[in-house]
């Protein structure tokens, strides 16, 4: 199985790195950009075949390392 | 409209990144994992309301700014 983590910033949390991508978008000519924020993507691979305890281990993961979560909101699916 | 685009890094492209997270998620008692790639989350508000545009626009954003795609793949979901 195979883990397909997001992490995102929390609302209000400032993303200059968001408003850089932003900012150069518009500057190579797309207009209607809005709001950008960048996150980070992780792919975990398991050996793990049930999926509530992939699903559980996955949820530790991200509290304990992935995500900071004062900061950070994380998501996650179970493919495959 | 929101654009929620994945850029990973190509198969056989190094990636110190994941391995280093790997490490860390065993290091910290976790079991059975396996490939560990980190890529990039980013979320781009538009303003255009036509999805087939919307889709467009935002093939032409990876191509000519977000992804490498020498060595990286993207993916995205046009959502709301």
């Amino acid at each position: 199985m195979k883990a397909q983590i997001k992490i995102t910033l929390k609302n209000g949390v400032l993303d200059p790195q968001g408003k850089a991508i932003g900012h150069a978008l518009e500057g190579l000519g797309f207009s209607g950009i809005g709001d950008v924020r960048q996150g980070k993507y992780i792919e975990v691979a398991l050996t793990e075949t049930d999926e509530a305890k992939a699903r559980e281990a996955v949820e530790r993961m991200c509290k304990d390392l992935l995500a900071n979560t004062v900061i950070e909101n994380y998501s996650f699916e179970i493919v495959g």
